[in-house]
């Protein structure tokens, strides 16, 4: 037998040479019916054949104008849902005049500074028929209340707003470090955002429990489920201390995952987790079907882009998208095949929903329901995925749940992370055009639009706006969001009140800073 | 339920919503071994765990010199079999000096006309080491003998030849066109091949049986097998009606299929195609297992692909590639994805490849045998696919073979095309980028060398061959060719002996021409 391909998963899954039919047990196996608990073939009776899933790109950068027209691009290219990236200082609650903003604005996302900015960035994309992602997380109150405002604004009523706020504050501490406050301050907006859900966004979720981090930041296919359910268990545990009913909020929990290369063990995990998840409802809170229902959004992995010979990036997405499709997800990003290298470029963003299009259209696999079903091998994989997340599930239980695991979950994908590394550094794991097939001058350089001449913009703008508001009404909003801090009044109406005077997002994220701290990190 | 996805295949074979465990059936289905007949799981009992498979780009153009450093360009990067891309003159058995060829040399293919190019075209191969498959079919004796009489130059063992001629001249009456003589001292040509091979060339394939430009013509999956097995089965009777031993040549009989953008029907049609070849050769000559094996290369759908948008070819080919490698392909071509629009260039062609070292390096479908064995969906449409092909299959036996059948198969075809074409014009069948999502200024310009000046180079090279060869020596060497084409003396002799005399390849089609005449046409 030669080397390769390696008996075993990426994630370390031990294969055998042939999977059959499992000649000591004459019934066959049934792994149910999709639509029913525990839902391993799907949450849906007809799947796609009903409704195809959300081809939601993830998009922002530079300004919200730059941004809209982005966005404006992707509809009009068939795109059916948006998703919204932000810069760093967005996320870490500063305004871009701020000093720690320096040299970040607009880069990895779009700036938005206060309602001005929201009021652009959808300016012409009609809010009652959109459903709009916003990967926020310890910001994140503030900007819905931002969202909230600018609907409110245009009249449309807040029972039609469709979307997610991602509002997972555990996996930043564990693997993807935008954290501002304390973890239970931050655990605290976390169900302040789900309360405010339940009562005035009915169609919104007010989570997004997120293992797409976990996973890029180097864990296994079952580490990224178990800690993703970890923290989710947390939030359902903090919701309902909170007072929330388990079906006003549960129905609306999303989450969101990778789709990494190994076709067939990510399709095992989604089907794992889709089971695992309706049975960890049931089990410790005695849920519904509807509570029960895994839904989920898939990205592909953008960790396993090249920056070389980038074009095989295009392969390396369309096998993942399949994965995510053939695993029954309800939304899905496709990766820019330059994303390795630059912001992606219209082209690019193109090429990748085409592949969502391609998958939908020309592939056939949207055609029945959960078409794996029954494979000897997938079967197996699922099995093998739920079992080995359980473990990890075991321990954390024990150790008083993800609030108190956050140094267990970062230990075990620090050690994923570190074998992985070892294996490519060592050629065990093939990366194509990186450690194997390498070829010189095949790869373009980068591009970068001017980054500094957006910053400057985007100052200049928030200079207007601090001149020409009234600044006493937003310093007395900004005094409504610091007393609700200080209790447990729910803080996304006042900080919909804040945006509504032209108070920033660093300034109300500042006002939380001084009430609650700083997380002291590690 | 929304129009689409379509509740039917590609090939027109309904899906139902949901496919389980038969519930009238208490006993588990089982598909059987790989490695044991009838096949359904693989050939090998290993399959790509023991030995990847063969990574074998079909690239040919212009002049011997150039196309041998487009192979030798592809070694370098890692593929691992040879294909040989001829053009039209040379596969209709012209010379690149006849009025015939004129604007068509070096067009389609490589231009060969005598054993000086053949010298050319593997310079510096190790033709010991290489396996080489030659797409060529009424000349295909003609090609042979230059291989073979290249290699005796070199002191390249006759028995370490490793490769293939398609040498199927069936299709090319049903569905591609480039026949020369009627079909009778055609397929006399095809056992003389077969013969040859039994006796003097032990690892080499004398025939591919090509379901590929059937499909590509525009049938159905089910059709593809049927007529290719057709073709196959006639093939056999004919070799054993010559005086070949069953096992001295079924053994050494390959194939060649299409895979196309509906994912999973083409993993089930390679399924139910091994099982099928396995069943008719045992049913109608009692084959052993080594003789009832169906190895199979495939290739990429080019008709699939758009010169719309043409990196949305890359996401075809690389589903279509997975579907020949979850299928069980012993060997693979991946299209690169310009080929709609002109030659491919370097860069295309090292993306095809890399889609094929994605796929067993990063993809992990390779680590098990058949991963979809036992998928509902999946053994469900294999059943299918082969009942639909036995009914073709049955029809033509009943006609007398595929012989008396080439109507038969052609009108199929052609039903089976316009159908397709009808619901693409309909917008019914949707083609991304072409009847959707199209978008202008997407589509970048077609490129092309300077045929005008190759095909100069290369009449220019033949004239001086023409000028200093033994005349009276190359006249005599293709009298023994008439004479053998007036007996039933095997053919493929007295060519290696022409061809080393500097008989071109258009006189000693040539001659065959005015033994037998041309084919009538349909």
């Amino acid at each position: 037998m030669s080397d390769d391909p390696r008996p075993a998963t990426d994630s370390g899954i031990p294969v055998e040479r042939l999977y059959g039919p499992d000649a000591s047990d004459p019934t066959p196996r049934d792994p149910g019916e999709p639509g029913e608990f525990p839902f391993t073939r799907g949450i849906h009776r007809t799947m796609y054949r009903g409704r195809p899933w959300t081809m939601r790109q993830y998009a922002g950068f530079g300004t919200a104008a730059r941004t809209n027209r982005r966005y404006r691009y992707l509809l009009e290219s068939g795109t059916t849902g948006l998703s919204v990236a932000f810069d760093l200082p967005t996320q870490m609650g500063y305004d871009s005049d701020d000093p720690m903003a320096a040299g970040e604005v607009g880069r990895v996302g779009v700036a938005i500074d206060s309602i001005e900015d929201m009021r652009l960035l959808f300016e012409g994309i009609p809010l009652e028929d959109v459903s709009t992602s916003m990967t926020i997380n310890s910001t994140a109150a503030i900007l819905l209340a931002l969202y909230v405002a600018v609907a409110d604004e245009r009249g449309v009523p807040r029972a039609q707003l469709a979307g997610t706020v991602q509002n997972d504050i555990l996996k930043e501490y564990i693997a993807r470090g935008t954290y501002i406050y304390p973890s239970e301050p931050s655990l605290r907006l976390v169900s302040d955002v789900i309360a405010f859900c339940s009562r005035e966004l009915p169609r919104w979720n007010p989570v997004s429990i997120s293992g797409y981090h976990i996973r890029e930041a180097g864990s296994t296919a079952p580490q990224e489920i178990a800690f993703t359910f970890a923290n989710g268990l947390e939030y359902v545990r903090r919701a309902l201390g909170s007072g929330v009913a388990l079906e006003d909020f549960a129905p609306h929990l999303s989450f969101f995952f990778a789709a990494h290369s190994d076709v067939l063990e990510e399709v095992a995990k989604f089907r794992a987790a889709r089971r695992l998840w309706a049975r960890l409802m049931r089990e410790q809170f005695g849920a519904s079907d509807r509570s029960a229902r895994l839904r989920f959004h898939t990205q592909t992995g953008g960790s396993t882009l090249t920056a070389q010979q980038p074009l095989n990036n295009v392969t390396r997405t369309a096998l993942q998208a399949l994965a995510a499709v053939l695993g029954g997800t309800q939304s899905l990003h496709t990766n820019g095949y330059d994303e390795a290298l630059a912001l992606p470029t219209e082209e690019s963003v193109r090429i990748a929903l085409r592949t969502q299009q391609i998958l939908l259209r020309e592939s056939g696999v949207a055609r029945t329901v959960d078409p794996l079903g029954g494979s000897y091998f997938v079967e197996a994989l699922t099995d093998e995925i739920e079992s080995r997340a359980r473990v990890h599930l075991d321990r954390i239980a024990e150790s008083g749940g993800a609030a108190q695991s956050l140094d267990y979950m970062r230990d075990h994908i620090h050690r994923s992370a570190y074998r992985t590394q070892l294996a490519v550094e060592s050629g065990e794991r093939v990366v194509v055009g990186v450690n194997r097939y390498v070829e010189e001058g095949a790869d373009p350089p980068a591009r970068a639009p001017d980054y500094g001449a957006l910053e400057a913009e985007q100052r200049a703008r928030l200079a207007r706006l601090r001149a020409g508001r009234d600044g006493t009404g937003a310093a007395r909003a900004l005094e409504r969001v610091r007393e609700a801090a200080r209790t447990d009044t729910n803080l996304v109406p006042p900080m919909v009140a804040a945006v509504r005077a032209r108070a920033t997002l660093g300034e109300i994220s500042g006002v939380l800073m001084r009430e609650w701290g700083r997380y002291a990190g590690q």
